[in-house]
């Protein structure tokens, strides 16, 4: 089979994770990707959760050749609202040299990428001098919950490996590959407020009782500098400088002000502290309100003081930051700024480690790199370089995906991150869609980058 | 037929006026007291308005008589949730000296008081010298929206009065009668402010926008000063400071910081600039944030910048202060204050004046006032006197009836306004109810004022 219709075939599983009745799709996503690993003569485990197993695969050969560890999952994103698709999520259809499904970018078809990299690679050379473990989980998009007792059962074997492949990040276009060398960590804080024990008639009561609508604002109004930096104390310790290599790379990066303006529908952006707006996407911490509220919800007026009032707040956090001492911080700054009139109460969310990999040759104080990874990273960029004909760009991103960091953490596993899809590819929302050339420079790349980080 | 007979047959009439399944309680309710309005000699106008008529009923005689304009309503709030009430609201039960219902207090048996009063009295005194008409209409708990029309209409018919008489404002207790000296006025503004023209991913995109839930916050939270004063300039101009009297008639209200804690469920009160908490929620204006919100509201997180966030705001008004002019200031800060990097659009809501009277013999500068009306109140004063035994305390009130300042404006028409229901009457709320020793009391207190305020 052709990587098209073995992609076409993947994508016809509708391998939902966070819908139960999505588990016939989930189970066959599983065994159809479990089938080609097996026939890339990998010996596949099938690693039962709580939830949607993780399928660990190995190719493993000579201890001493290199070991790369691939990652990729095979849960899809809910596709509704289903009405808004130009053709169905779950039957793949191939237009103007894009593949239109759920999950054809996110993250199937760069899986098949992969994996059409290997054929072609193994088929050639049978016994290319290579260790490989997959791991293909099925709890990505609803935040890898199984992923911690993974660790403590396999973190051992994964230590064994050299450096992780991994493609779930993206790239300007298909003309321009970016190599993803850092993602944002997480903190997440919900604050409630609580005044009066019931809603207050704002007319009897109005004057004698703090408004917890007020305190909330209090709060959140604290929370940044009038440069738009975070007003939390020790928020930015141990941040390094931003470095000029990376200043540069971000200058090749197409997209100018006008045109991200444009794209947000903005007219002017927000003060950056001292990062220009495309910088501070990717290179700084920031702290956001995502959701608030209290009180009236409805249409026109009523003349109610609410009892309470939530916010929601989350920070993205940069290399260097600790994310539960940063949690720690903006609670303890929220109770020390929360009116002494109301009464405060904090869920604490989820926490995520930002994750950084300096490319060689790129800092002026390198982190002491691993010979094999460096090598890895020259061999990515150098078979981008060839198959896209522009050098890739070494760029941070301004997302999460925790699991790179726990990777990193619990195995010890750095990741080379190819970019392969990019921003008109509409991941998460309908007419998700796969580019089709990048597809095919995209598997030569692999292939060349297989056989160069392999021993032969 | 008795009082209490006669405000059980009142009550079964369910006139729910924002409900037009309750259309022929509406009619009921209507045709029962235009009924018995006509028993008492009075000729009444059935007046159309868009949605529930206004009875005028008129008892004139010689035009050198004093002339007094009674004011009530007939329409109820909504009687829902029925479940928690002890027994039907539309089926009045007597226990433990109060009957129970709704509008039990709010407003009828208020009403009944005045005309089980008149009818007393015009039974002993068939001609008492003495003018009197009934305004009674049937969108009050809907805010009044045809009274406008009716001013236009008979403003000047009843501009030839000299006061009114009302008893829609409360109590403490059926002990102690308050005369309501004034209502605050209320102006309602919505602010809504817009980023980005989408909800935004905070990974991809934070850093860059200004986030519409930071610029609402950063607006609410510049409104007020620490000591709990509204920060707009000018918000004060105007206002006359309090007077020793008025202070001294507060100290007699049966309420103490301690208690009014406890009523409110809160460990402290909001600092009330000059003024005690007491004093604050009567004699202060206020800016009240009444809803906000924007972003996700579910439970747990997600990881969204939202495109736009609203605020809900009244402030209640006290006497001096004109609301159109606080409602432009209102929206001037706001536009001032808001963030350039957002869209502010604001929907400018209903405004209302405060109403204020000053009693004979309280003030050191006392507002020029006609002899009739401080005659009128004098003569109120004692009859309190007579039947509570206690003098009435002369109290500001922090809820607003704009249709009150309504009469003074367009028919230039004073009200003095006898307290008739207490804070266990569950107004707006299940087990309405309304005290029956404290209405006998009030029957008497009236049948004394009407006599008195006539030629008699």
């Amino acid at each position: 089979m052709d990587a098209v219709t073995t992609l076409i075939e993947y994508l016809k599983f509708p391998s939902v994770s966070t819908d139960s009745n999505y588990s016939v799709g989930m189970q066959g996503a599983r065994n159809y990707i479990s089938g080609q690993l097996e026939v890339l003569g990998f010996s596949v485990e099938n690693i039962k959760t709580n939830l949607h197993p993780i399928l660990l695969a190995e190719r493993h050969g000579d201890p001493e050749w290199p070991h790369v560890v691939l990652y990729g999952h095979y849960d899809v994103q809910p596709a509704d609202p289903f009405e808004r698709w130009s053709s169905a999520p779950f039957d793949p259809e191939v237009r103007d040299g894009r593949i239109y499904a759920r999950g054809a970018a996110d993250n199937k078809g760069p899986t098949i990428v992969h994996m059409t990299a290997l054929q072609r690679v193994l088929k050639k050379h049978p016994n290319l001098p290579l260790n490989i473990t997959y791991v293909i989980e099925g709890e990505e998009e609803i935040g890898s919950p199984s992923m911690p007792k993974f660790f403590d059962d396999y973190a051992e074997r994964l230590s064994q490996a050299d450096y992780m492949l991994v493609s779930d990040t993206g790239s300007p276009s298909n003309k321009q590959i970016v190599i993803t060398t850092a993602l944002r960590g997480l903190i997440d804080v919900e604050i409630k407020v609580t005044g009066a024990k019931v809603d207050l008639h704002s007319g009897i009561h109005g004057g004698a009782v703090y408004n917890p609508l007020q305190a909330i604002s209090e709060i959140c109004a604290s929370l940044h500098n009038t440069d738009g930096t975070v007003n939390i104390p020790g928020f930015y310790n141990g941040i390094a400088p931003l470095e000029d290599w990376e200043r540069s790379q971000l200058d090749r990066y197409p997209e100018s002000l006008e045109s991200y303006k444009e794209l947000l529908g903005v007219s002017s952006f927000a003060p950056c502290g001292n990062l220009t707006p495309l910088e501070a996407v990717r290179f700084g911490p920031t702290l956001e309100f995502n959701g608030m509220g209290g009180g009236y919800q409805g249409e026109g007026s009523k003349t109610v003081i609410p009892s309470e009032a939530f916010a929601k707040i989350t920070c993205r956090l940069v290399d260097g930051q600790d994310p539960t001492t940063i949690q720690e911080m903006v609670i303890a700054t929220i109770k020390e700024r929360c009116p002494k009139q109301v009464e405060l109460t904090v869920r604490r969310g989820a926490v995520a480690p930002a994750y950084l990999v300096i490319p060689p040759d790129r800092s002026n104080t390198p982190k002491k790199q691993p010979l094999a990874l460096a090598n890895a990273f020259r061999c990515v960029a150098t078979a981008i370089t060839n198959n896209f004909e522009k050098e890739p760009i070494y760029l941070r991103e301004g997302g999460s995906i925790p699991v790179i960091a726990d990777f990193k953490q619990r195995a010890g596993l750095d990741a080379i991150m190819v970019g392969l899809f990019t921003p008109i590819d509409n991941l998460h929302a309908p007419d998700e869609s796969f580019d089709l050339e990048l597809m095919n420079k995209a598997i030569a790349t692999f292939e060349e980058v297989f056989i160069s980080i392999s021993n032969l």
